[in-house]
């Protein structure tokens, strides 16, 4: 049970917590700040029991578990003002996808005396805004929490205890183990489906309306997964930028081969091919997906 | 209605087309030719009335619609076939996904009085074999019909009329034009995703179980594609290699460009990003996927 939460940005993650944290009851109290005039007339009509800040005063001092779901780029600002106004012990964390190059900036400038230990709830939609938040939306996704070196155990624990709150189960890494992970299960996964929609819109077809319009072969699922929220992708690439120069140069080298392999007509592709499918089983016996098919969308 | 249909090959696509015309009564009689035994058994559990050829001989003489649902690499070995059994002026399509160079190849060798008319129905999923057939998987897809300088108008009529037998609509485009279209709105997208499996399962990390596990976050989403049939993929990718050659490299060009604006913490990548999220938007007003958030398969 928290005492007084503050949650920093309402869009997707911030409004979910929000009506998690009302329906359990798991706050004496929530405050809310958000500096979207749209996203605050969208909170205005939530039927939910929370205060509404518009301005990070001395309002936010009686707080004593504060969790970020702002974008990356916004934490120097946000901590600057945290330093100004959070009281002594507070316990922070947040909900970025990308852990170290943050980490080392916000530990910079950050007052010693407030607690921040870094998470990354695993959920999330191609969809933002409070408009789509979901109490659901946590529930038996992964959250990682990051250990620093100064981390303490029972402000470990005490997110942990958070995150169980919301459904989620918990699993501690480090932000290097983190980054690096990420990069590649979904980092590099975004930027590649960014990168084809960009690539269908620029290639030269005598109807670009075809292309759009036969996209259930395969294009379409990419270009959701490249509608997600502009923002927080730029930030995250920025934040995670060693990783992804890696992974992109891996990706790239492995595409010249596979386009060698097409021009040369070998027969051998299938067996890569056939290696690779198998994948697919590891992820559904790990429960990451259903083995049901998919027939596509109706 | 047809009077006597064979269908060459019975996996996915087959075994969904054997369904919907049995259950609709489309043809007085149907022949189904399939080789794998394993296939044979699973077809002999289906209650419907057809007949079971395992081998291609003077059997197949009788029918007088055929629809080949074979890989692109069978076709030649079947015309071959054909050419020796089939009656004159039958009608043969067939569901292949890349049309020009197979159409080339096989107009030197087939018979002069067997009329083949091409056709792609956009359907399918990553699942393979008849275990998986669904007599509605047509259903309300596209289905393109290739014209050729010799078509003639009636025999086009009667694979529209098949198609939209099976549920499906029809679109009329010559080798060329489906070619470059499905390069870029299938052909590709399925390459990308074998790739990302294939760099995901060489990325060093400390801890290659992780990369599964944490999949959800965009990676599980690949899987699924990368989890197609393989013969099917590698003979689509040789035999639209012209296209696949040229927009392999708009992807791996474009993918460079991202890489340098990922390297120089270039903020206007927001707007980039901002305007690929766009096409989704289209993309839902074709009607080619819905618009209601994926927040993960449970």
């Amino acid at each position: 049970m928290i005492n007084k939460l503050l949650i920093v940005g309402c869009g997707l993650i911030g409004s979910s917590i929000l009506k998690r944290v009302c329906k359990k009851k798991i706050a004496k109290k929530v405050f809310v700040y958000e500096k979207s005039k749209k996203n605050q007339r969208i909170l205005k009509r939530f039927k939910l029991k929370f205060e509404l800040i518009k301005k990070m005063d001395k309002k936010i001092s009686e707080s004593d578990f504060v969790v970020i779901c702002a974008p990356l780029s916004e934490y120097e600002k946000i901590f600057s003002l945290f330093n100004k106004y959070l009281k002594k012990n507070v316990v922070v964390t947040d909900v970025g996808s990308a852990k170290k190059r943050i980490i080392t900036k916000i530990n910079k400038i950050k007052r010693k005396d407030i607690n921040w230990i870094s998470s990354h709830p695993i959920a999330g939609s191609e969809v933002s805004g409070p408009s789509n938040g979901d109490e659901d939306l946590f529930i038996n996704k992964w959250s990682v929490i990051i250990k620093q070196k100064n981390s303490s155990s029972s402000q470990m624990k005490k997110i942990m205890k958070f995150w169980k709150f919301l459904g989620s189960k918990s699993v501690i890494m480090d932000a290097d183990q983190h980054d690096r992970i990420f990069a590649i299960t979904s980092h590099l996964p975004h930027l590649i489906a960014y990168n084809l929609i960009l690539t269908a819109t620029n290639f030269k077809s005598s109807n670009k309306n075809n292309i759009l319009k036969f996209s259930a072969g395969g294009l379409r699922d990419f270009s959701r997964i490249a509608a997600s929220n502009e923002i927080m992708w730029r930030d995250i690439f920025f934040d995670n930028k060693i990783n992804m120069l890696k992974v992109i140069d891996l990706f790239i080298n492995n595409m010249k081969i596979f386009k060698r392999e097409i021009k040369q007509d070998k027969k051998s592709l299938e067996t890569k091919l056939k290696k690779l499918k198998k994948v697919r089983q590891k992820i559904i016996l790990l429960k990451q997906d259903t083995s049901k098919p998919d027939f596509g969308r109706a």
